[in-house]
């Protein structure tokens, strides 16, 4: 009989919806060693939280996340819940021994990030923090190419992680917007995602040297007379890094790029060879390598395929393209056989606790004007 | 409380698969009329179904198809099995009284498919055929470009369907190659689909003159001191149309184009605009418009997102990326739905059936070297 | 001493004009055998004519393209005149013992081509037809990669070459549009041009079977009071091929075809690989091998350069990128060393009058709704 | 009578021969003020001198260069040598009255750059340094939307310019790599470009903080039994800016960016807009544009055309496509026309200076380590 993992979700939207979707498609694509069971969806509002359950297939709801994460018949914990009630969130649920699965930021900086994280590690629990575009085979395939030496040895790194939701100076105010419940701006939100990704693909960052800069400081409230609230946090932020092998790179990310819709882009200079990866073109990977004959060589588009990590789970043909969501089924396979088979998850609450250490980082170069060694 | 739909499914390959895991993310995604419930699996090895049933979570299983299709707890048979055994099924079936779900080609050809569609309205059941590429958020935002005139007439389409499975001349013989189980070769495969995508864009094709080529005509079998089997239907295939409105058009398809992996794209031309679609790029469309001003006229990439049809239900930003299986899981919705609230359904029976037309008519067509008028 | 090469233009035009820039450029660029001398501009109005040639650096003028053809120290004759004047203008040139060079299409049909043709092989004398995109870098290694079987035996050719310039109803009537100025339409225009790329790069073409099409059959007459003129040629036209090697294809031609500025594009499917080219990226070659890994194959976008053929004249890098009139450069130094050095020189006019026999089989066929065989 | 220019060439090099074919070009596509002579070429070598001048069609040549500034029938001195000689080379043509026509980085810093400036200023004379990619008529009309406001105000600015040439660690050891006859390395060679660039379309850098880097820190000297040679500049560079207007960006240069030929790209993200240019695809313009309906937006690559700047003197039809050479042509437009009107020509010593203060500036903050206010 195979063993059940029982699911507890904090949070019912945008986010909450995309791990339940990614629930049933990891069950539907992956031969796991377990069942994914939904148990229980918390809400603050109670009333919500029970039309979800129906709504996401859980079982049973509340409308209070305390509840859950005390509940015995809850495995993972499974949080979608805004920026600042990660911290809280997670460390009632280390307490009372769960497994946690959290989005990205791990936390509002970095000494909340070490407090859960040395919390899990001393509980013994399994976590996972979703940052999802790591599990996209075709960013696995990058990895894979740069592990085995075919571009060499890495000397540069430029990623961009941009998008335009907010390039509209006329998008209304949000929470998201005010430091204490989203911590850093687009410097989170996505500039975490491309910080992870250039730690997992090159090396640790060592030194970095960052501006930041909130280009529209006043947006209309919605619903009022021409009110506006002050934009707390950036817009748009880029740094300078070094890498602890020697490479060094940029890394940039913005929220008023107009016309960036998932603008999640790097690309890796080799001393013999290059990669280029474009999100918006998920199941592509520019590969240019110096060992083709002099007259022959071109960056070359690999579409992945059977052959290449985990695709084949979702289809038999090449190129055919996984979608967004499939990433997130990808997480979740790695999140459950972590705990099915107790054998090591990545990014845990360490990996990300790295990333909100670079965040820290990235604010204190730009109010210091100045080079941050890590 | 919601109504159930109870599955049949017939078939466990690489379709089987793939329908699974659209029954469970179309549950996931869309607000459905009813539930899907994953009830039985049919194989001719009895042993293979009940390991299938379990991995894609059905209830229960059969080596006998016409136990499944005659089961009373069976409202639905969903027919993943080779082409040539379309007809038998779907005919059991019907006259069993239950819904259909089949994969394409409907036919081997025109006549059994007309059998199957006649069979099919008499009784009174509802069935969709699997031509899922229409399913795209983004070929539906093409088809609505269309409609409201955006492009003008259509007075040109050109489209393709290649891929390179069978490139490789070594690839080893396979039921596939044989006209009695397969029919056509890549006419059948993935000409299907670009005949079904150009009549629902454009309009009905009026008059076609083809050419088909098989170009490697002996394959090796496979476990055998160098056997080789001979080659009974296409490797490639070409025709021009004339549409009903007036357009006329090229169609391809090769199943050995080497690069190709889902080489599914159309070009059309219109009296004040043109559209192209590149499968392999899914959540792109190309728009260009002669409205624009003069010198700032262009293609236009527009990736799909929230305001774009169906798009939403899968992510909450825009160009974030669908994938294969999203297409199925969009199919799967308007399936189930238009049995839920007894609504008309597309592609039909009926609708497969001028796919089937237009293949015959191809194959005569380069039979007598002339015009074919449908 | 270097020979001198001394020419004639008639017509001052775009083409006019385009030759001289071309004489410039590969003087310029080139080591050249020889001199290029600018003699002479003929044009209807000698007015014109003076000013062009001062305008174009040329030595002499007139109104009488006869006195040009006949004038002793011209050695060459260039003639950039409308399609109907070719056939007078080389046949008057050839008997006054001068070397031709004319722009495509040679000739209004393919009897007057191999009057031309003829006429100039019994007189001895020199030729060149203005297919330029042959003459491209990245068309000429792709011509060196088929031929070194780089991509095995071509089994498929696609070929297109489609613009706008006639996409709009409005566009005013012209000469163009009279079948006794200038022939075919799309069809002579830029058809003539796909059609003698698939026979440079495939083999000649064997049998066919093409359909054409006025789409806007009156078009107003500029300054006039809303009268309007009868197109009599086609503005879209295609056709299925088969090449004497057994390749197949399609070759497609429009001239309302919105958002395609310079639109020639092909695709060449081999038995071991695949080549892209699109003119619109003059300077990129896809190529697809199944010679790299299977797990490495990808579309390789190779950027011509000094390495590939004749780039290096043009510039020492890489993907520095030659433009449009750099291809007329090339034909020119084709044409001046041909004749320096006495060798062949290709397209010569018989070659081109192939592309005259081609197209004269194309509106045959549509006439008669049937293949046709050359 | 149209009054000549009497060019005088120092350097017969890749640039000189690139000069040499933009004097042929200009003169055959621009309708020029006057004529352009080519008189006088020098170099070192004075029997090469005579080659190359036959080969470029001068009607002189000298082993000295000071004998080619002060020739009295010299109104141009163009210089094509290495960086460390145009210092003197300029100085002396301006002492004699001369215009100069420099290649790019002016000087080896910004003092001598200042100095050159001055004195070109004090004499009264025109000058043009070879930035030429601004030349371009795609980045013409970036700079026209820019002006416009059709992306709104600036707000970021990212540029790249990347090639492979010495990505190889085995390239031989050149005089490019000392700093006494080259200065700094890819970012004089190429990031002088990119910085030219960013102030031309955004506005003046007015701080900037820098990270450079040599790679390769010995190559071979070639013909030697594995003697090596010190590398005394940077392989890769990167900074981040912010420009006097508010916006902010980074701007990068490698010349070990494998796969990179000629990796001059930008995106520049406006208040209302995006524009993405990439020189690779050197005709074609991204532009976002926030006005287009909100369903309807996307990318849009406008093919430069004969409706945007100087493109009609090329060629009469759009996406035909200018190659590098052109875009000199253009420059030597500008320059000669500056000299025959008397007008002010961009980008003159001066604009060049700004650029050399920049690359002072990264130089000192990479020593530093801070930001550099210039």
């Amino acid at each position: 009989m195979k063993p059940e993992l029982r699911i507890g979700l904090i949070g019912t939207g945008y986010m909450g919806k995309a791990h339940c979707i990614a629930f049933q498609t990891a069950s539907a694509v992956f031969p796991l060693s377990g069942t994914i069971v939904c148990e229980m969806v918390a809400d603050i509002n109670a009333e919500l939280a029970a039309q979800k359950a129906t709504e996401f297939g859980f079982k049973r709801s509340t409308g209070d996340w305390r509840e859950l994460v005390n509940d015995p018949n809850i495995d993972l914990v499974d949080i979608c819940a805004p920026n600042y009630l990660h911290r809280e969130m997670a460390l009632a649920a280390i307490a009372a021994g769960k497994h946690v699965y959290s989005e990205k930021p791990l936390a509002l900086n970095a000494s909340d990030a070490l407090e859960m994280t040395e919390a899990a590690e001393r509980a013994g629990v399994k976590t996972l923090v979703g940052f999802n575009y790591t599990k996209n085979p075709t960013i696995q395939l990058a990895k894979q190419i740069i592990e085995r030496g075919e571009i060499g040895e890495v000397v540069h790194f430029r990623g961009t992680f941009n998008e335009d939701y907010l390039a509209d100076s006329q998008t209304p105010f949000s929470w998201r917007l005010k430091r204490e419940f989203s911590g850093a701006g687009t410097l989170g939100d996505m500039g975490s995602h491309i910080i992870n990704i250039a730690q997992h693909l090159v090396a640790p960052i060592e030194q970095l040297c960052a501006d930041l800069q909130t280009v529209h400081k006043q947006r209309p409230i919605a619903d009022t007379d021409g009110e506006t609230g002050r934009v707390e946090n950036d817009d748009q932020v880029h740094m300078m890094v070094r890498f602890n092998n020697g490479a060094i790179g940029t890394l940039e990310s913005s929220r008023i790029a107009w016309g960036r819709k998932n603008g999640l882009w790097f690309e890796i200079n080799g001393t013999r060879g290059t990669l280029i990866f474009d999100q918006q073109r998920l199941s592509e990977l520019q590969l240019y390598t110096a060992t083709d004959a002099s007259n022959r060589q071109g960056f070359r588009t690999i579409l992945t395929g059977p052959e290449h990590p985990d695709y084949q789970h979702f289809c038999v043909s090449a190129g055919h393209g996984i979608g967004y969501n499939d990433m997130k089924a990808v997480e979740v396979r790695d999140l459950v056989e972590g705990i099915f088979n107790q054998t090591p998850i990545w990014p845990d609450f360490r990996a990300a606790y790295e990333v909100n250490k670079v965040m820290d980082a990235v604010e204190l170069s730009h109010r210091q004007g100045s080079w941050i060694t890590l």
